[in-house]
């Protein structure tokens, strides 16, 4: 079972900003950072192309629209010359190196850190929400997403056709970029809302206790999407409201746009836990109904044959006395034996008119 | 059973705006579009006739008021040119291919897309949320619905009567076509309030597992209308309240009159999810309290005949000695048989009485 | 069962502001409308007599202080015309035909239209929220309250007597009905709450299925409360809040006193939910521990018995060889049966200590 | 049982300000009211004394600052008698006759009447609310109390001892009388901590059916003192933020003081109800768990004893035919009865196993 | 068991301010208070030690900033000599004497006190929370911990170090000792997140009676964690919007990191809540399964072996009659024996065959 609540805080008091490489452990895990610099020259984009640390350009108003993306966690040296280079706060830069942040927004100035959370489902179907953090200074613009997933293929496939409207101003890329990160979610959710329809229909028909587990799980899941994507929400709404100056005109709308999505996805998220809850209900009460249904089989089979052994024992007791004529005088009866078969069939008869009667079955 | 939760997504980090074709498949099961249109002139509103997409007039402040249905899903070719002449910004045309979208309302200059989920109940009893987008711009208000539902029939039926007050202004048809969507929702939360008293009378009554299974199916409608109706209510505020200059104050009365229905709209349905909550309870209760009675009724049958067949049996075992006065003497007892019974009797008559004392049954 | 959600629309996209008359059944149940006029007069209130609609008089800023109150449902034609002589708008109109509004304050330029549902038990124990339409502009106030149901009679006392402050001006006239109409709430919580202690009761003492109904009704009656009377509440702090200027300094306070009620209502509505909720926890639990206590009383029978049946059955089979000492030779001791009999009672009252010791019984 | 809901109202439609006097067996419980006045003379507290309803001091800016307490319910004629002297509102007369209020605070100019609920668990353990009234006018304070209960002790012993700061104005002295009157929930919440804490103990020990009892009258407690405290916290809250013109910086910064204790008192109410919803669970749970335990014994029992108990009723059967070797021929084997021991005690080990391996003992 | 809730109360009307020393109890489990004290000079932090209360500096605007750590409980003498010294409200005095305060913020002018809780696990595992007060006035920082926890010794060790940015500013210290408060929660989150996990592996694998007394234990504890953290959030809110003109902007913005971390905290906090509420969902279903688990074995085993005793106890009956030919001929059959066998496997089969197709097992 992957955990669910990673730790992710420095020894309480260090100093803020401090940055500390990851462990070997760690980075061979991830792999090693790798820089995609992109930049825009004459109306066009030119050719995406791996960089070294060391050569990431400087943060200015004037000069080419670039983007950089650094894919991996890069270490704590080549992340404070990165800061150095675009203007990337040491506050940042340490939320970088941390992870496991909440999604949140901080302006300096005229530049922007975006931090959020990709939710996505890996191929043994575990849930795993990724860092992924945005940086938007001069005329530059830096994706930092220190895993292996990669949620900007269609960006940069656009940014490769070199035609149409859209990226060519800073904020309008940011919008691209974190359009891309948000809607990453709805698949994810797709997911889930499939694995609650399959469960539906497993749990209205043929419960048993594993199904009881994948519900908790798919639960879990959920707590720890709302955790995530509850600020998500807000990140973007703050963006709209606090920080529009950054934002032509246009790209406002296609933001709003972002935002109407994260209100769509927190709608989702929150349909789903309904589900869960009413889906949880509905198994309680077929346990329940099951345990009736046990109960009645019980109840009639012991109602119905216990009077009858009660009757049929009656008649194996060994009462004799030569003379008296209250020794089990039935045993010598003609009719004794069927006699006694139709008083026992009649008892059952009767038990079991009086059961339908009762609906129990 | 119906998905309950849609897929309606681009390929995260697709070009915002970008239109596509319905697949033929899709095409087929909506038919294609048919647009409607009537205008005003002289005071009285023209025939309403089918026309061509490429016939459809050009928004502008003069002219006649003119409005243009959209039944079914039109071609992304059809739209576009539709939002050319009418300035439908680009967004909106890929909302209302996209579908399932969550309501809202967008306001461009002096131009108004809302879109709306419409509720209907199926012939098959099945709850489905068709989307419906207004548009208002200039002197055109155009309905696109891209479904088969029309909600909009009393209101074609009140221009052909071609009388009285309404419908003379854009502002006012908008209203008019909003009310019609917004009512449209009180036939089908009408017939969950009859469900709910059905199911109401079935738990208190004779519940059965399938009870449990339409309580659930009417959880999971409340939950989609929610969904649903929880911004609709949003939408109509928002209209009131950030764009009010573009409704005279007439029409502003009438809205409020929308919005109040709205807020019953969600009364009712906060009302219904406190209804089955509580019909869950019931139905959880009497589960429980039929599975006392059943445990009673085992309880009682195991209490009087465990101890009798014991009696019984003690009677029926062989002991034999041919001196010893200990080998069971009852057994030749001249009152033995009569005196067992006895004891039976008398134990099972104060089993019973026990029972009866404690209020068993 | 009284219907819980009465139907109260329009077919979607009718004309708004329609006047409808009833059907001939529905007001044969209600009976004709009766107009009752009284006027203000040189400080005195003159009697109070009925009216044909015809005399209705005019609203003016100038002219006596009158009150006219209908009682029943008018026809669409008289309210038509009393619309007009007083200035009621058509939606206003509307409402008092349709019923079933949910509370609301309208303002008309310096008319005010108030709607509130005001509960009544009737002689069954039913429930019934009926609507009452207040109406003030100028020197006329008008109630209409549709039903049978007469909450102003109290007030009507206070004209007759003449003296006194209160009732001079139109305000304060309007808060003397508010203030009848929200307090009509009290005596009808204070019922639910006598059934809520008196379930309270039954529920710790001896719960049976019958307890259980009449808790889903409590509940069911709280939901249809709460309902109509949080609007109640938002009506009046919205006449204080948005429309004081239509009121005196001195009214205002005695508004404030209304609203306190409503809170207080609303308190009283909330506290009882919560009592509800627990008393189904106790109901719930108590069924739990019922159960228990037949399982253990079964259990405790069973494990008893069975022991002993079982060696009683020993002692009954026939096994029988002329040579073999083992052909159940205990069958021919001489203090066999005997034996028997004190292993049997050793072995139950082993159990019955076992059971004891863990504190079953 | 000490009932819920206490009714508190006039008929719906009275004229508001209405006083009535108390019947005389009310008036008989509560005992007559006493009238206790000190005064500040020359900056020393003189003695406090009882003083007649005619002797109460008019409230003028000017004069020595006096306390006037009323312990018992005072007559309406003495009640109007007081308003008129130190400007005590008809509505706040109405509100210290009727009892009941919810805690408010109301503004009449320069004088402040706030009305709160003072919890209290007399000495059977039941919870009981009074309503205390507090007004400040002038030089003036005046407090009643309708009930027995005295929560000014403190107070009057500070006053006697003339030293220190404290009580020199009355807005200092108004604080003094909050300050007591507030924290006098602590020892009530702090009684029901016990209890909680009691609970806690037996219900994870030894629960049985009075505990449920117990519990349930702990959530009617906390719903009731939630119902008062929750509007105390917004009275406190309402002095500092409308009224605090009436208060020097100095007693605003002691009423904070007041308020932080009110939001401590409802953190504990709510932490209680949640304490409570978690004992319940427990509860429930513990019952469950018993259940289970009670089945598995019959299981086990049932499990083991049947099989055997049908063996050997095989050989009690009386199959016999003279020449027939199927009639029963083990019960005439050498062998036979030891065989029929062994294959039962080898049935009752392997089922034993069984349900050991199943681990469910 | 520690206590949940203590109590921390004057008893009601005492005068605010009033000191009193801890009993002598009390002060021998705390330990006497030892002062701390530390000074910057020219750029550098002095050596950190020990001195007596006489020794505290006065507070002025001029002069090195100093931190004056007092650790364990001061007298009330030793508090009223360090209040006079620095400015320390006598409210505040009070709250560190009394102890168990909620968090809270304070402005005195110039001057800001700040009580947080700071929660710890014990070495046995109980929940604990301790006070702490940071007081801020002129340049000097005092932090006072009644007890015997410091959260500050990595504070302390940067102060040691004397380099780097940090603690020259009194604003910068405050910062420095409330991150080390505040981050003091997560190790505890982590702790119970860990038993959280722990509790989830257990109860869907093998869940007994202890489980749920575990499980009630985490809710109790975030409970009472939830009751300190939330105003936790809010003091660290109030500091950034209230008190901004103490803070540079620079320490503003280090703040507003350390408010991400409370409302990271109470994410946490409420995720947790979630999973324990999950997980007894999980705890009374499975419960729920393994009674139906058992019922079935139950009903299995009797439905299987009632019947097949019934038959055998027929042929145990003693009917005889020398020439009736109805007195159980069956046991005079040649083959009577093998066909009652064969009708009980026949029967015993159908049963089973019964339940196997009903998926009983």
């Amino acid at each position: 079972m992957t955990r669910l609540f990673k730790k992710h805080y420095h020894p309480a008091g260090t100093a803020p900003g401090t940055l500390r490489n990851l462990t070997l452990e760690q980075t061979a895990l991830l792999g090693p950072a790798r820089y995609t610099l992109a930049c825009r020259d004459a109306g066009r984009w030119g050719e995406v192309h791996e960089i070294r640390p060391a050569d990431i350009p400087e943060a200015s108003a004037q000069g080419p629209l670039c983007w950089l993306h650094v894919q991996g966690m890069p270490t704590a040296e080549a992340l404070e010359l990165l800061g150095n280079r675009v203007g990337l706060h040491p506050l940042a830069q340490e939320d970088i190196l941390n992870g496991g942040q909440r999604p949140k927004v901080e302006r300096f100035d005229d530049s922007l850190v975006v931090i959020l959370g990709i939710p996505e489902i890996d191929d043994e179907g575990a849930l795993h929400l990724y860092q992924t953090t945005l940086f938007m200074g001069g005329n530059i613009v830096v994706s930092v997403l220190a895993e292996r997933l990669d949620p900007f293929t269609e960006v940069r496939r656009r940014l490769r056709e070199r035609g149409g409207r859209a990226l060519s101003e800073p904020d309008d890329l940011l919008y691209g970029l974190l359009d891309a990160a948000v809607d990453h979610a709805f698949p994810v959710l797709d997911s889930v809302g499939e694995r609650i329809e399959e469960l539906e229909v497993e749990i209205l028909d043929r419960p048993d206790s594993s199904t009881l587990e994948r519900l908790h799980g798919l639960k879990r899941e959920l707590i720890m999407l709302r955790r995530y994507l509850w600020p998500t929400r807000e990140v973007i709404n703050q963006l709209l409201r606090d920080h529009d100056d950054l934002f032509t005109p246009d790209t406002r709308m296609w933001m709003r746009d972002v935002y109407d999505h994260t209100v769509q996805i927190m709608d989702l998220v929150e349909s789903y836990r309904d589900m869960t809850a009413s889906l949880l209900d509905v198994y309680l009460s077929s346990m329940s109904n099951r345990l009736n249904e046990s109960m009645r089989t019980l109840t009639i089979i012991a109602t119905v044959f216990m009077p009858l052994t009660f009757i049929v024992g009656v008649y194996g007791m060994n009462f004799e006395h030569p003379t008296s004529p209250f020794a089990m005088p039935e045993l010598g009866w003609y009719w004794g034996y069927p006699l006694v078969w139709g008083v026992m069939i009649l008892a059952a008869v009767a038990m079991v008119a009086w059961f339908k009667r009762k609906r129990w079955f």
